[in-house]
């Protein structure tokens, strides 16, 4: 039996998943990532994880191996040149590194990229050529599908849709910059809104707060527009404005036949598509936005699968 | 010999040129478009001049033809869906058309996308792999090379980049929107913008004025400010601030290797790249702005020389 190994490497957590050539997932491994430890000890702690699933799993071939991962990827080299959501690590060898540990190859890419391709093959099986995702959770990070291929650009940084800036006077931004897509709709700057507006911050939390601890969050903001809240229902209308806006010039630029939204906030998707819609119908050009198809997708773990499966679609180029 | 054919339709002016398979110009003929009195009339005088100039290079074998054309291209189709540059024109099957009355077979793209064609091959000669194309003049439109190939899109509307967003509640658009791109740096917006600020036109023009009838132009300003004139700094300056930040979000989003700046406005570059570069610095995922090369192409016909290499490379596929 033949099987995808896909790895995604986030500030937080580790995922590694063993997928089927179905796309079945045959296990998965979660790990905290502590990049705060150095990288040698998350080496040594990610290639166990490995051998120790390549022997569990020692009847089956793994004939691909994928990394996402939350920086600035050099895939062609497979070196993470750097992140700031893992302890600022630099010039990291990942692919050729684990390479040596576990005698695998590994296609390795932004997280956001590996989740756009995991995208692009569960909801539209490959069946489209021309494909915008983008994810919407506390950053906003995006890939490009160009002629049904991940296309990563000059330096693998295509599709950083976050910080295209839709209002160069605007919002400042976690990044530094202003006005960036981030600092309207990541889930941050939607729930700040929200609590700008809210008056009694305490009734709220205990009428819509989200989970155990009654957190108001984008799933809160969520509910609270469903019962009928008039703030949550203006800050999901003004969510949705914004990525009207952003989106927008996107379409113009790469006139994807698909727009897929993943991510935390897309849960919110019911109440702010109309709004971006709307302000969609502004921009003249009419045909890129009439044949756009604009689908939210479900799946929570698009990062890893979508390694695993990029993994494996990578050994047939 | 082999050579290749490129035609562009313009608003005013249709061009035709034969080329060499190395590029050299066989031939260059010109007419007035004259939308107004009807497709079957262009398309009469337009197979007219193309037959007329088969006769007379007979020894020449044309093995591949381009169209490039002001409007929305079904280039897959070779449809002109609509032009309000071309009388409004609408469902044009052109190439169709053209193949029966010349026996020759046509690529038709959309006149930016040839532009951005021959801007790549005559400046790059096909060696960078991402590139996208910016034709400033008049209107602002666009091309976008991915991989070695002219991008598309899914409706043949990709790098439409004039109608990008870069402040939604900014200056209208002569399309209709808002704070597009082509509002702040389209030549018109640009001349505008100079003359809210001239005190004496009439002594601005008699000492700056471009051409016998002392135009106020980009031209104009471009002379301006290297003469020192404060206004065309200031105008110029305030052109790449604008510049920078719908460019640096398209860069986000397509990475590419090069920027290439073309078309009249191009020729105020060494006015406004300071602006514009500074702008771009205001990016905080430096990557992509770091490795990126801009350059500017001189040469002023890439609309007709880029659909004669298009449809010369384009029967190589």
């Amino acid at each position: 039996m033949k099987a995808g190994l896909g790895i995604d490497i986030g500030g937080t957590n580790t995922k590694i998943i063993l997928i089927s050539e179905k796309s079945r997932v045959l296990k998965e491994v979660r790990f905290k990532t502590e990049s705060a430890r150095g990288y040698a000890g998350f080496l040594a702690v990610l290639s166990e994880n490995i051998n120790s699933l390549k022997k569990q799993f020692s009847g089956v071939r793994i004939s691909g191996a994928g990394i996402g991962m939350a920086g600035d990827i050099d895939s062609e080299r497979g070196i993470l040149r750097f992140s700031p959501n893992l302890n600022g690590w630099r010039g990291i060898p990942l692919v050729a590194d684990l390479r040596k540990r576990t005698g695998l190859d590994y296609a390795m890419e932004n997280d956001a990229n590996m989740a756009a391709w995991g995208a692009y093959v569960l909801e539209l099986k490959r069946k489209a050529r021309n494909v915008l995702v983008a994810t919407l959770g506390t950053g906003i990070g995006g890939g490009v599908i160009v002629e049904g291929k991940l296309y990563h650009g000059s330096t693998g940084t295509a599709g950083e849709i976050g910080h295209a800036v839709i209002d160069p006077a605007g919002e400042k931004c976690a990044c530094g910059n202003r006005g960036c897509l981030e600092a309207y709709c990541g889930s941050g700057a939607i729930v700040k809104r929200a609590l700008s507006m809210i008056k009694n911050v305490e009734a709220y939390r205990a009428r819509y707060g989200s989970g155990p601890d009654k957190k108001i969050n984008t799933i809160a903001l969520a509910n609270a527009a469903d019962a009928g809240d008039r703030t949550a229902k203006k800050v999901w209308a003004e969510t949705g404005l914004y990525l009207g806006h952003g989106f927008g010039s996107m379409i113009l630029v790469l006139n994807p036949e698909y727009l897929i939204l993943t991510g935390g906030v897309s849960k919110g998707a019911r109440h702010f598509m109309p709004s971006m819609n709307r302000a969609m119908e502004e921009f003249r050009i009419r045909t890129p936005f009439e044949k756009i198809r604009i689908i939210v997708s479900e799946n929570a773990d698009l990062g890893s699968y979508g390694a695993a499966l990029y993994g494996l679609h990578s050994r047939e180029n």
